[in-house]
């Protein structure tokens, strides 16, 4: 009898450990593909794309940060610019503390052609920070790239 | 001769993994350590602790971001007013891309007693982006904190 409440307990915490593994990855998943869906709106929509994704408060970050909806409008509507094509693609998604915090990592890509026609290609790394928001849904407070140098 | 030269090859190509492995956790562990500091910098000497490590351009980030020094220095030393304690610990750093970025994340604590000589004390997660400098310090770009919810 002894036994098999050692063995039922056993079972609930390898049910529990499971269904918390799985409600873990069910989130970065969520992350993941958010995203896929970010990078995919800002193919289609450009500048309106990107916007959409972006929470309150949201801030491009870096050396000159852009802090406003405004300013993060005039940094990437600049960037993409007709011809311009931005895409990347999530290697990795995190969340932090109780869930409403969380993290992609990937690689980007940047192909346009400049004023004098010359052709600008690079590509580099990218770490976005996430909050869900009051609805559930997930967006971007804090966002950095950086190129690949030169090697 | 040919098993010996294959047997070299194979040799270079371990010690190179063995050195790329070593200069990975070695970066990783100076963010470990540089946030350890920090945290220290900032129990020590309060707000002027905690500007000494904040980047040009680093950024509070949250709903109502704060995104210049003095914003920074003020909601910080409200933040560590006279008996307040702000203590944390890194639980994991990585590099992103080209090792000129970086992340911690970890847990941290605050104790402070209110105007009406209430205890507050929380706790939560964070995520400090780090950016390599010139000189070759980590210093702080972007810093968020996201309080445990009551259980």
């Amino acid at each position: 009898m002894r036994k098999l409440a050692i063995s039922i307990l056993l079972f609930c915490i390898l049910l529990l450990h499971a269904v918390l593994a799985f409600a873990a990855d069910r989130d970065t998943g969520v992350l993941m593909q958010t995203d896929r869906d970010f990078a995919k709106a800002t193919a289609e929509k450009g500048v309106d794309g990107w916007m959409s994704y972006m929470a309150p408060g949201a801030v491009l970050l870096g050396a000159q940060p852009k802090v406003t909806p405004d300013a993060i409008r005039a940094t990437m509507t600049e960037e993409l610019q007709a011809g311009a094509h931005l895409t990347w693609e999530p290697a990795k998604a995190d969340l932090i503390g109780d869930g409403d915090l969380g993290y992609t990592i990937g690689r980007f890509e940047f192909k346009a052609t400049d004023k004098d026609g010359k052709t600008i290609n690079f590509t580099g790394s990218y770490m976005t920070t996430w909050q869900k928001q009051k609805d559930g849904s997930w967006k971007v407070i804090g966002d950095i790239g950086s190129p690949d140098k030169p090697h």
